[in-house]
């Protein structure tokens, strides 16, 4: 039996792989998502129901894949060692709880949003570039912290300086960094430089250099994360062209190192004649 | 006669990859959709008549080239088998439909649209371009389904949220997802944030998280594009230099086996020779 | 004296790669530019002073120093035969015409603009930077001509359609694409959307396609500039690599292909050798 | 005794560099950050109150560490040689400047701004980032100087132009170069171009090449910052791995060199012994 429920979860896999298959969920999720989030637009209630009962029919198939492969587990404890398999196992769980076009209930109204995560179940492409970024976690989170002291310390010398200019924007630290972040963002900020500056004409080279500074390092980020992600897959495929390559240069110093040896057998061999003659006669 | 249309469709193609003739041609497409698009501006009629009269020599010029082509063509509908000449085709055609300076019909103003496509026409390096730009496609298509699946858990939850506060901008999810691109391209986004914080102080969380998330996802695509495509032509470029480098380690090998070989007849040889010589006094 | 001359064209020249050198004129220059650009700050007129005389030197010096490489050349015309000679004279003639500091002309004023232009003659690495704008020139001119045609469509649609509803954003092709240009600006963008979307409920596909097209296209632009750059830079430092690889590969292999010449030759003489032992007996 | 303390400095570099002690110290420095930051909000006094002790631990363990370094050192002063030490010297003594909850005076407020650089001490990696940072400053000094000479001509031109239309914007070259930054970031300049185009209808150019300028060197730049990043890593990259690979082709060759020389002699032999045997009978 074990066997036939492999085979089965080799043809869901199959079906899973089909590109034709992948582009029709993906488009029952994405148009659902829509109809569900444009209730206000009148729509052709035959299609809204069409819409509904295939968006059912790919929880449904959702359900059946993940039994399936929670059973092809010789151990099923160990289906949720995988952060994947969780992903899918919540999501699947989470679509499953029944949501009415005019639910009015909290809970209800948060799976909802859950449903459209079923994308990540269905495109592998997607999971690649999650992890991508998951990747990428670590250095940015060491270039937020960059961000966070520039954004820190201006913030303190803002508050301190303009709080009596404008209460609302610079009151302390925590609101200075969000008119800050709005700054740098350059939604209206000459508003609020041209207002600092009535009182103290010299305060542009604050904003200026804080837009140089973020830019400057925000610029440095993106540099420091495109060199990074390089250089992982250029050693990759540098390793291995080096290995092919190193693998042939050696076979040519086994070869000429024989071709060495056996040099030296033949002048031990000639020198023994040559002495041979010479004894003789 | 089908050498002369061969003989003629080299002359045309030569006189098309003519830098000057390019540019001309080029001018005066620009220049006439300038003079079609601005009839406010006073324009020196004479130097209006001369910019019709080429556009519509360029016109007949196409009129022309295109014809030849399909005529070289041994069969006929295999011209139409290539996408550029299909485009270049219908260039053609819509450009033929006659323009005149105050015409008014729907029609004839859509035509007048398509005729600054010929620059297509000309410049091979734009059909480069377009034809790359094609080829990033699919993988964006991955990155906007990402970002949809952002921009929609954000807008559910702010349309759940907000929709007390501001009923034009979070009124359903479509709408709050219209609002929070606006938030993304960062237009006028802290009008939308001050109004949503005077009920929830907190709710710049949601703004910050979105901001940030959306521009590290774009932040990531880029990277991803420029390393996808970076890839292509490397390997490319590498194909060709490991291709020649191998060519050398190889011959260097076959030569050294040849080497080898010949020592071990030497060696033969040289053994006889000495069984030889032992054998005979 | 062709030698004198010549002598001091070198002194001249090591001064002028003095780093020290290099930022004190850096630091008059800007300062001086400064200095006359911001007459609305009270300025102590000592230092006013000492900047104004320092800035003279420096134009006395660039003065003298062009005088050199003229002389310099054996035969004058030739000295404007390149741009950037070209582009020094006219500086140091430009500078030449005295500006006082209360002046009104016109051409005074434009002169005095000019000034500032001698930073690139003091600072090669300017030189080397507008060398390398100016060839990526080219590509971006191709680029800019696909963003015409995305603009021209855009904005004769917009034209056509919106013309009624706001005359003086839409009212022709040239104002409209004015207006999406500050649409692709992100510049108070959903303002010109949300009074189309009044009349035309979903004229928001109209805007937030186009912001893809053109971010988009501009997106591979950037790729396609950095692409082509790097393909250069990497090329040529290849090139440089693989002829020394080369080399070292062809003098093995000419070493190989002489040790093969002299096995051959051995096999020979061990031959003979070995037919006249048989023969002699 | 000096080896305790090397022993004590080498203990201290181990938990240095424990990852969990690194995160627990940012998340305090973070937090006490942040909670001295927002007094506005009300926060549990236990957990201020624990925050504020952790804090001064931190400080303490930094003044610890700090003097340990300076004691390891053979010579004090030599400590003061490196400008790192020197940071973490005065981030340390600044920060035990004690800073009361309820302070006003100004330079306890600027010393709470210096204790957030305390990050800076803790993670080696900001410290990588900032030093990658400083190598990029030159250039990115060049490009400034570049953009200085941009704006300055168009500051120039546009305080020429439009200082009767608004005063306010265009008084002088200083006021103009401000309001021409404000134009690059995109922020209401639609606003500052619509003005000026109602005296002179052509002014567009003005705002449309400066923006093209500055977008195109600023693109460059980028660009640039990049290669020159790329570059530099991809050489020491190849460096060491033309170092092997040059290593084993030259071992090669030498080996090759060998086999040539012992045939030399192999031949000299031959030929000795068959000028024997000849001379022999």
């Amino acid at each position: 039996m074990s066997s036939a429920i492999q085979r089965l979860q080799n043809q869901l896999f199959e079906l899973h792989s089909n590109k034709l298959f992948e582009f029709t969920v993906i488009f029952i999720i994405v148009f659902s998502a829509l109809v569900t989030g444009a209730k206000t637009y009148e729509i052709n209630t035959t299609l809204d129901n069409a819409v509904h009962w295939l968006d059912w029919f790919i929880t449904l198939f959702f359900l059946f894949e993940v039994s399936i492969r929670i059973i092809a587990e010789p151990r099923t404890l160990d289906f949720f060692k995988k952060g994947w398999n969780v992903f899918d196992f919540i999501i699947v769980a989470a679509s499953l709880v029944p949501v009415d076009g005019n639910e009015t209930v909290l809970l209800a109204r948060l799976l909802r949003i859950f449903r459209v995560l079923r994308l990540v179940s269905v495109i592998p492409e997607l999971r690649i570039l999650i992890n991508s970024l998951l990747k990428a976690l670590p250095r940015m989170g060491y270039i937020a912290l960059l961000m966070f002291i520039i954004f820190y310390i201006y913030a303190a010398i803002g508050s301190f300086m303009f709080e009596a200019i404008n209460h609302k924007l610079w009151a302390n630290i925590s609101i200075a960094m969000l008119t800050l972040f709005r700054v740098a963002t350059f939604e209206d900020w000459t508003d609020v430089m041209y207002e600092t500056m009535e009182v103290y004409p010299l305060s542009w080279i604050f904003y200026l250099t804080f837009i140089f500074l973020t830019a400057f390092v925000f610029l440095n980020m993106m540099i420091g994360v495109v060199l990074d992600a390089m250089q992982r897959e250029q050693n990759q495929s540098e390793q291995e062209r080096d290995d092919t390559e190193a693998e042939e240069v050696h076979s040519i110093k086994a070869e000429i190192s024989e071709v060495n040896a056996k040099l030296d057998r033949l002048h031990t061999l000639l020198e023994q004649q040559t002495a041979q003659q010479t004894q003789k006669p």
